[in-house]
């Protein structure tokens, strides 16, 4: 199955490739590799999940932050890509970022919410390595951030 | 000496790559990059050094935990060389979280638990680059973690 | 313009590689890709802004301090490069470690100080990924930190 496809099962369309809220760009490619810059919550161009995990956002609104990074992340990638995911051929890692409090000890299964997306869209090329941390605050009070480096094929 | 050897002579036993503890890989590699993902100081499955920095965790503990951490970057780099850690020719860059109040401002001797190891094991081609941050909590109350990018030579 | 005639332009004089305050080095070289270590706003040898932004700091001077990082990144790249910042291809990624208490939100115009002069040097090949976070603390109480990943022709 495509990863077009994939999505649509899913039901996720994916939306247009975010504009950096500062003076940077979404992506970059150096050979086969793409570096995704950190990618917050956004959604119809807002903030769609602000706050701190365990204070104002529950744990289960935080892992659906994260998946939403996730989209976004995706669609930097499809524009990197040209137009086609079928280039992916393996995330290599995800950077994990979690606004919480100090007492927080909960941040692997949030970050699942990125993790489990990439897996059910690119299967065996969605097997990424990850680091997950806890931090106090991120741009724009988002609840969580997620970045990428990925392996593509070149055209 | 092969690094095995000097394993030996460090009294370093490398646990078998711990299993992540959630939808992610210990590490992927992409030509002769390997991106290994964040260690949490996990031994025998459990997680041996947990709490803040300066607070329930003196330095010189948090030092031994980045060891640790590093003792299971090392895992995860054995695996990628299918079990020849002969075939790491630069140990690029290593990450460091260190898990302390705003007030901290001793992460460096902390992170060089973990560079000091690597140093010793690896020699010239253990020198790395490093980021060493302070983070608010980490998953699972790990009081540090350690990520590493690594060049090996091909089979 | 030549990258040395444009920081003329602007006023700068890079330092010297700033030598690391712990057991790592200042960038790592694999390939065509340069690893620079996270830069505190190190001048003459000391931390030239410390504290918490929107605490002891306001955002004014903390920008300041963001594009100070960067000299000190462009002072590794140039190491790297063996004198000759005209190698740069890509600035590829910038890190940013903003320090901060829990209810900031106005990270990313601060890292502009950073990538605001990524630009203004580098032009094009200056246009960068990044992802910006909070953080709680970092080493010796430096207010911001800036790492790097950078793609560079070869000699």
């Amino acid at each position: 199955m495509s990863i077009d496809a994939k999505l649509a099962e899913l039901g996720i369309t994916l939306p247009a490739a975010a504009a950096p809220i500062a003076n940077y760009v979404g992506y970059n490619v150096s050979g086969n590799l793409v570096v995704v810059s950190g990618q917050i919550p956004l959604k119809d161009g807002r903030v769609a999940f602000t706050g701190k995990v365990g204070v104002t956002v529950t744990p289960e609104v935080a892992k659906e932050a994260a998946a939403l990074c996730f989209i976004n992340v995706m669609a930097q990638l499809k524009a990197a890509c040209g137009g086609d995911l079928g280039r992916v051929r393996k995330v290599l890692r995800l950077g994990g970022f979690i606004a919480a409090p100090a007492d927080f000890t909960g941040h692997a299964p949030i970050m699942n919410g990125a993790s489990d997306l990439c897996v059910a869209v690119f299967g065996e090329a969605g097997r990424h390595a990850r680091t997950t941390i806890g931090v106090p605050s991120l741009p724009a009070d988002a609840c969580c951030e997620v970045e990428a480096l990925v392996e593509i094929s070149l055209d």
